[in-house]
């Protein structure tokens, strides 16, 4: 079987084309090729398919063999496969997920896909539908933890994020702090915990702490969110370039939709054998 | 330029044939290509070189792009890498590596290596030589570690490896206890730390916390000298079986020497895309 692995921002992906083998266990396939030291390791895996909805269709799962949604991230390195293996023949296309039709534009130079923007769709704001039993205002309140206060704000981006603005970006310290509020009793669906430092109107540095995962590389969403919640409170302008551990996702906020457009990268190409 | 990735035991290598190629800054290689979200990932890289000492040469540079001297899961692959793809065309042959000249002997069936058996060489038992400082008898003596006593031993098989004897393998007890034992005052060059369960004449169960890498899956040269402690102490006969998180090993101790055998597998092959 044959496999290409990308990533985004260090998030890793072994990309499959599905076409003509719908019938393989893919979860069980994902958890074998997952894993990083008796598989190729990743993430999570991507197949591309026929769609009857969209130019193309994705499917991603994840190392755990669970089924993903959406991925900002994997949507990027899915967008520059389809795009460079001319398996779309066109910069602009639809996509089919799980999560609805998503909108894929290939930044292309001499024929590569130098980066990808996807509009992320709209944030939800109201703290009744997030769901939030904080102080009235999500968008802006603070929230008390261990001997800190934080200035907080949570929305949901696809899923329910949280904006804790810091001084410092500091892994231990997100540890500690992002376990707990994750587990705050404002939030009964918990919620991922980005810290955020604000460098510039235009520039912010940012790590999440991802619900059920821990500490991340690279979050999309969370991304989006943050710069949505920091526009809401006149931190940011409505386009803002991210700092992540990996590299840099530009975010802008256009009427009520967000776009997010970054790199994806090759590792390798190969087969499989076991 | 073309890989290979194969693991021992979970313990896992990107295999390059560096015939043509010795102007390459492999350590740099090894850095880039072991990562594990922007690379292929594994624990190091081994190159595959002519020798005129030996049949054939293996270097083994580690993930941070340090070079190894020996790494007994490491060899296991190689053996069946070069076997396999008919560089070297016989069952049983030498190796030359930094730590000296291996012996490897291929168990071969139907043209497959099944297992490879290696000569990992005597071990040192000397306390003078480890260097150890606790009590006069090394092969056996006590050790207290916060509220607990342990039944230990301390040996050299390559590196200095302790041996403790458990009830139980708990990875949260190996990590809490492991990195203070790998840090007490008996070992000035620190230890690796082998939690071992006897669970009869001719079967361990064994957990290696690695000096300076903490939790490992799988440690040769540790159960190695976790089995030649074991027979010294007369807890175990002169062959064993030893259980692992991935698999097993079996152990022999023939007059001096440590024959490890175990098996190899082949992952995926394929060519890097940066």
């Amino acid at each position: 079987m044959y496999f290409t692995k990308m990533h985004g921002l260090g998030n890793d992906f072994i990309i499959f084309e599905n076409i003509k083998a719908k019938d393989y266990d893919w979860q069980e396939i994902s958890r074998k090729v997952c894993d990083r030291h008796t598989g190729i390791g990743a993430d999570g895996i991507i197949l591309v398919e026929d769609s009857d909805e969209a130019d193309i269709r994705m499917q991603i799962i994840n190392s755990d063999g669970s089924i993903a949604e959406m991925c900002g991230n994997g949507i990027r390195c899915f967008s520059k496969y389809v795009y460079e293996k001319s398996i779309v023949n066109k910069e602009n296309f639809n996509v089919e997920t799980l999560a609805g039709i998503m909108k894929c534009e290939n930044k292309v130079e001499s024929g590569l896909v130098r980066s990808v923007r996807i509009n992320m769709g709209s944030p939800i704001c109201k703290s009744d539908s997030i769901p939030f039993t904080g102080p009235a205002n999500n968008l802006d309140y603070t929230l008390k933890v261990k001997d800190r206060t934080f200035k907080a704000a949570t929305i949901v981006q696809g899923v329910p994020h949280t904006v804790i603005y810091v001084d410092e970006i500091n892994d231990d310290f997100i540890v500690e702090f992002g376990r707990i509020i994750e587990n705050h009793m404002y939030f009964p669906k918990k919620t991922n915990v980005n810290f955020v430092k604000i460098l510039a109107k235009d520039l912010l540095e940012i790590k999440t702490w991802e619900r059920g995962a821990g500490l991340t590389l690279a979050c999309g969403t969370g991304t989006c969110a943050s710069v949505v919640c920091s526009y809401r409170n006149g931190l940011v302008t409505d386009k803002v370039k991210a700092k992540l551990e990996k590299g840099e996702l530009l975010i802008e906020y256009i009427g009520d939709d967000v776009f997010m457009e970054g790199p994806a990268e090759f590792i390798c190409e190969g087969k499989l054998l076991f």
